[in-house]
């Protein structure tokens, strides 16, 4: 491969000079750029990423872990933050956490080891002093949908259990009082702040809780599956259900309508998340809109900006969820 | 940050022997290898995946590029290609090409520029002789769905004129004369491909082509649905419709419904890649299966024997669509 040397010799200008126009120098003339681009068109060359990372101790790579690039609640994260990415000139470096505490701890430490300076962490499983001994040893991280008390200005987060009384409050303002409930089975904040919410809209309205409209399985259209079927099975004496995320909401729906089951004439139903899919199930599934793609633009600009030393955006950290009315809650049939 | 150095003070051996601990050298003693962890961990010492990049020329890192991470068909290519990464004790950078020649471009550079060793690249826009001076130059870099023909065994693809036959055959098998097709407005292989095998069928059963039953749009719910609404604007002379992938069967699924047309009872529908939507839609939809996960496998695999220059796994790297029968063909009523 050609070198850095090959390079100003073509042109005919110094190393030095080569290396302005690579880091976009303002000291390098309009020439001598036009002669060392022409030059490195030429020899194919690429400046080694690797070695100016080393020179600056920091890459011009935001890195960015979430649980899974193939869930398109994360897949609309990575567009976020990589659209962040470009438009300033980094590239995006992805890890998967995989909701796993030791994937997590290993994808971290790789984004750690290329040296990314800005550092957008989704990470549920690991503890928070491990966390936040990461938090103190790179200024440029940030977590999302994560708030560690000591760190709350660098981290993006949203207000679930709002949400998820949203959602329970606008089926109870329906007229339903048989409320279930699917949630997640992962031991997260995420999954015991939607229950919360839940159980606060139930409370606020003199609702009484029953056990048996709460059931849990993993958050995804199979774990819906499993969890409609769990309470039809205890017998159909629930008239609406409140879910985890929209996949759930989407495996519920799939087993109910083959069950012949009307949503929402005989059952009620709203999702959270309003990821794409909630728009193309029939009915259009009514859900809890979590705005993240501005999240991830937030917690993506605060990264760079901490990993500049730049100061910080005069914003809120902590966002809020809004109901997205469709076609899949309606009053219950007495 | 600590350094290599202040590690081995700690540990009380030689920089060289931290050395051999990090890059897993056997000549490390167990004694010395424990000395050099604990030591790592007290200092919270990480080592420089850039210094090793460029002392190698080459990193842990796989490199994967795809269109866009957030559509999941790419999820689920980005998925396989990275737990072939995790088990090889690699790391994943990901960049997205958006379709656009331009972003293509800086995507693949940025990678090399990383000293990837090994690529995975889907880039449809990027023209035959760029691509292939690329090919030239880095040997680990493997195309997926596409294919060069002086690179043939570095080319992972699918017959796509063969799935477009397989979709557009079962429909005239179910007694389908006249069938729509939605198409993909990109001008990519891919397109053209799928196109003529809905060709190649209908004239193999001797059936005339009807250019107003040939339309064209984004390739995602929104353009499905802009295509069918024109397909219905010139009045509903046809019984099935093939759609060019899954997104656009949805959209168009989703206005038909709105419409009160029943599918499959008045119009037959049937997708091409067979993602997770195509089983919560209603009716669910029959489907092309595009082998996503075991192209990317093997896409992986391939890349990175040819950056260790190990021999070639002997396989076809052409793969072969098959059908998924669900609910949404069946024989049109007269």
């Amino acid at each position: 491969m050609a070198t850095i040397k090959d390079v100003a010799r073509l042109a005919g200008v110094s190393v030095a000079t080569v290396s302005r126009v690579i880091n976009h120098s303002p000291k390098a003339s309009e020439s001598s750029r036009d002669a060392v681009m022409s030059a490195m068109q030429h020899l194919q060359y690429h400046p080694n990423a690797n070695a100016r990372a080393l020179a600056q101790q920091s890459t011009e790579t935001l890195g960015l872990i979430v649980s899974d690039v193939s869930d398109p609640f994360f897949g609309a994260m990575v567009k976020a933050v990589e659209q962040v990415a470009y438009s300033t000139g980094n590239f995006l470096l992805i890890g998967n956490g995989y909701h796993n505490v030791d994937k997590e701890r290993q994808a971290i430490e790789q984004l750690i080891r290329h040296r990314c300076a800005a550092l957008v962490v989704h990470a549920k499983m690991l503890a928070e002093d491990e966390l936040s001994a990461l938090m103190k040893q790179i200024p440029g991280m940030v977590l999302i949908n994560r708030t560690l008390p000591e760190f709350e200005h660098r981290c993006v987060a949203l207000d679930d259990r709002y949400g998820a009384w949203l959602a329970t409050r606008h089926l109870i303002q329906a007229g339903h009082q048989r409320i279930a409930i699917l949630c997640s089975n992962h031991d997260i904040s995420d999954a015991r702040d939607r229950l919360q919410g839940y159980l606060d809209a139930l409370e606020e309205h003199g609702i009484p809780v029953d056990e048996r409209l709460i059931v849990s399985a993993e958050p995804d259209e199979v774990g819906g599956e499993q969890a409609i079927t769990e309470l039809l099975g205890h017998g159909k004496n629930f008239t609406a259900v409140t879910c985890y995320n929209d996949p759930m909401a989407a495996g519920a729906l799939s087993v109910l309508s083959d069950n012949g089951i009307d949503v929402p004439g005989e059952i009620s139903l709203i999702g959270f998340d309003d990821v794409l899919i909630s728009r193309y199930l029939r009915p259009r599934l009514t859900t809890i809109r979590y705005p993240v793609v501005a999240m991830a633009n937030q917690a993506a600009q605060l990264a760079l900006a901490l990993a500049k030393g730049l100061p910080l955006p005069e914003t809120t950290n902590m966002f809020s969820p809004t109901l997205v009315r469709r076609h899949s809650v309606s009053v219950p049939n007495s």
